[in-house]
């Protein structure tokens, strides 16, 4: 029997915009920048829902992009912050980015995480969060940030990573209110209830 | 520039476990056994973790399994229940499993899920999520399941998943503290606080 797989990989338009990147991004709005490009990209090219990530070094060099592939490779759980923290894992060759307390990665996100991608910061070795919208932002236009708890950011404060919220909240959400004008595809599962 | 890619796939000797699988798992406690059977299997072949799990349809019939492939895949996103999720989907051909409320998958874990994976299953369309040793028995040996609210059974009742706990605990939690005795990597992330 033939054993299934599945390839986490940007789609090819990135590669273009990994090619332009300068080299080092100077500072937190750049980064962020670089992160709400990559979420208005994917809606122009299709590839998946409006979200886009990235990890940076503490120098704020790019390691790794990540987008919302769910639609287009048919897998639940490629969510930008996901693909991003996969990708790093596998370029810097260890499941914890912060080779013990060693390194300081942050994790970029043009929409704070849901639930699962919550859930996945304490074990990717990330130390800092870096945040455009709000997840009101996201479910103001339908989409479902799933059961996330309510004093997420402490929770994850506890563990040692720091959050920052709201860096370009408002360009961010403008791609998300974009996604939507333009009939995007809210992907959230069937309500089975 | 290449683009970086993780393949999700299960290490090669899956391949055996599932060419010997029966056709159809008549009952609860069969499917369980083989999640714990592909927790065993996982630490004897030294490829991850001590969890196994696996996606069956609701005649038993065996879709996908997935194992805990953190440490050999240097990748902290690779639990077993994120793997069998993303291949079943992959098999599919959907990023939603229930189809839009037709189809009645099961998960089935060998532990109770971290909160990376409990905000998974909302997002795959599973509908039912069968568990054998709890968090509380992972917990004792030294592994961390995260900031999971504690109601976290009732979030997923509320978004229609049933929740069955407890399915062959004994057994399920007999690997995890075998693992521990034989000197398993215990791979949480260094603390960082």
């Amino acid at each position: 029997m033939k054993l299934p797989e599945v390839i986490i990989r940007l789609p090819d338009w990135a590669r273009s915009l990994m090619d332009d990147a300068p080299r080092i991004f100077p500072d937190m709005e750049e980064r962020m920048a670089f992160v709400v490009e990559l979420s208005r990209q994917n809606i122009l090219h299709g590839t998946g829902g409006p979200f886009g990530a990235a990890v940076f070094d503490d120098c704020g060099r790019l390691i790794t992009p990540g987008v919302n592939t769910v639609t287009s490779s048919n897998c639940s759980i490629l969510h930008a912050e996901i693909m991003a923290i996969a990708l790093a894992q596998q370029t810097l060759g260890r499941y914890d980015l912060s080779g013990g307390g060693k390194f300081c990665f942050a994790l970029f996100a043009s929409t704070e995480p849901c639930a699962m991608c919550f859930g996945a910061i304490p074990w990717s070795g990330i130390r800092v969060l870096v945040c455009g919208a709000r997840s009101a932002d996201a479910e103001a236009i339908g989409f479902d940030e799933g059961p996330k708890p309510a004093g997420w950011t402490e929770a994850l404060n506890q563990r040692g990573i720091d959050v920052k919220q709201d860096v370009m909240r408002d360009a961010a959400a403008a791609v998300l209110k974009e996604y939507a004008m333009t009939g995007g595809r809210i992907y959230n599962p069937e309500l089975l209830i």
